[in-house]
């Protein structure tokens, strides 16, 4: 993740609204370090929170945080790491962007695979830092996008070491 | 499933409606184990129920249950062991979440697939088991969400022991 | 399949309309046996048939049923063997899904799928029951839906032996 | 396919419109085949025409003339052979089967796929035969529906030999 | 890739305008090589640029692009190499054509997957190379639809050498 001082922050007084959705099947609090996370980089926003038994309940869940009035919503989840966990995370992000495109309000899925690491203090480890990163792109894409626009091409990685660009 | 002391029941009048689809597909009365819960954990509800014979016949049937008035449905379904049935369970999940996001409702999908386990009375119990948890969710999302929000990150798992909280 | 005697017939006046969709792709003539099985169970509706080339036709076909005013529709095709027909078939099934959820109208999906049997005469043998008995199925969402709910968990196959209800 | 005296033709005055939307990443002139067999079977219809590069292209292409006043369409394209093409091909349908039942036109996918041949050849052959059979089923569904009832259940399978009905 | 003399230009006075939507997951600013191409074809369009962090927020950026007035939007990205990879790029192609359907407005998907080449040079190359030759795709489809005609059936393949026309 690029960080970088804060430009356009929302100033001039409208204050925005982030939108949290988690679930209890989640084996780390996501939500605690993405709420940190925000609250770390700056102000001009309320956060509000959703929580839902497990990831296929949080497109609704993301819904009814836009009906609630909010101007970017984090979907934070754990899929499990049998074939039908994946089978289950997809028709969840599936629903996601179907609530996403339906209502024009970004929504940033931050979904940790459990089989994406070996020990869980990684899991652990890794579903901390992309909560955090993914925060930190709801921060940009609602008060500085243009810090998004310099980052591009550039093989961001949320929760990993970045890729980087490629050489020619 | 976390268990607690009841804390926003419904109360101040307005009684609530509880859905349950199931099929006649399925080898196990999940309707049966879902209405005995909800009648234990508390009042200020009603039931109804709407059969279909299969799991992708679930969707039109809480779609229905939500225009007779339902506040939130249980769709309570056992798809088959083969990789066809694979496909029909993803079928009817897309399905039922198109219905949950078009009108705004919780649709909890309570799927038991019968190749979770190796012996009919494994399947059974964790068929009886997973109905009544799913249960006691929405009885939470329609009456006490708070207690879902305190269950956040915690590794919760319907019908079978909880996962638990990653340590770090 | 559950058979039964006969309860709450449509009576009363209000004749009711059966929609079957079939195909050319498909090798056995279903549509006659759907008929030939509605024909035997009871009376108080009609018969309205639309024929597709192929499976992909069926979630049009089924639209073009509902919107001529058909009560319920049935859906009859045999996918072929292969890995690109099964996506095939999920494409069909999945249109089908989005047309039932549209208009709120039932579709039965009736698919035989060519490697559910090693000969061409127990395909033809299951195509035909499996036609029959979601043939049944149509009568009992339209005129008697307690009898599906009587056989609700009781592990209903159509077109095979039922797998009938686990023990405890 | 079968092939017979026409029946029903539009007569009567009101000219149909048959639109055909094809690809630049198809290897064979596919329009070419349909049109020239369109023309052969018989009148009363006009012909448009859109091009694009890609299969992911054809929906909207479709829908375009649709929007354009068509009555019918063909969806021409040559997925190609490897696992993501595959993907492509079925993101493509998906699209295609959603415009169909959004302005409830019929829409015929004519795909050839790569490696539904060894040569060449073949597969050239292959993508005339199956443009032209399916022009036939796009006239049929416009000026003699009663052809494709005719049809039903007897394993019609455009650009192969026919795969018959099955004997019981 | 066919080039050819320009035709139909906008001419005539109204200025398109051309989205780009990008993302900083990408390891390659495929952007500067859209620009690049788009301005050395022609005149008569201004471009717009979105950037979001992955691929899976491709869809809504390509939404507001056409919400803020673009005529046609080009969606750049480079899915990673693994299963859950295919898997996100799947569901990010699915958005992105319910984008394009809803709107009716053409958008070209130009995403290079990273199992593409064995080598980070040949990635780069096919990256840049794939993004002009589908910003002359977004010029032919905005300008030139008949150069796109000419072209049909004859193999084109974005990034890679033309497949031609298969010899009968």
């Amino acid at each position: 993740m690029v960080r970088d001082e804060e430009e356009t922050r929302g100033g001039g007084g409208h204050v925005k609204k982030i939108g949290i959705a988690d679930t209890t099947f989640a084996r780390y609090d996501m939500y605690g370090s993405a709420r940190d996370e925000l609250e770390a980089i700056g102000t001009g926003f309320t956060i509000e929170r959703y929580t839902v038994p497990g990831i296929k309940d949080l497109a609704i869940a993301c819904q009814r945080l836009i009906k609630g009035g909010c101007d970017i919503v984090l979907a934070l989840g754990m899929p499990g790491p049998e074939p039908i966990d994946k089978q289950c995370a997809d028709q969840a992000s599936r629903a996601i962007l179907d609530v996403e495109i339906k209502h024009d309000v970004h929504i940033l899925e931050v979904f940790v695979h459990e089989d994406e690491c070996s020990s869980d203090k990684d899991l652990a480890l890794l579903a901390d830092r992309r909560a955090r990163e993914h925060a930190v792109n709801a921060y940009d894409l609602l008060f500085r996008r243009e810090k998004l626009q310099r980052a591009a091409g550039t093989g961001q990685r949320e929760g990993h070491d970045d890729a980087g660009s490629l050489r020619r």
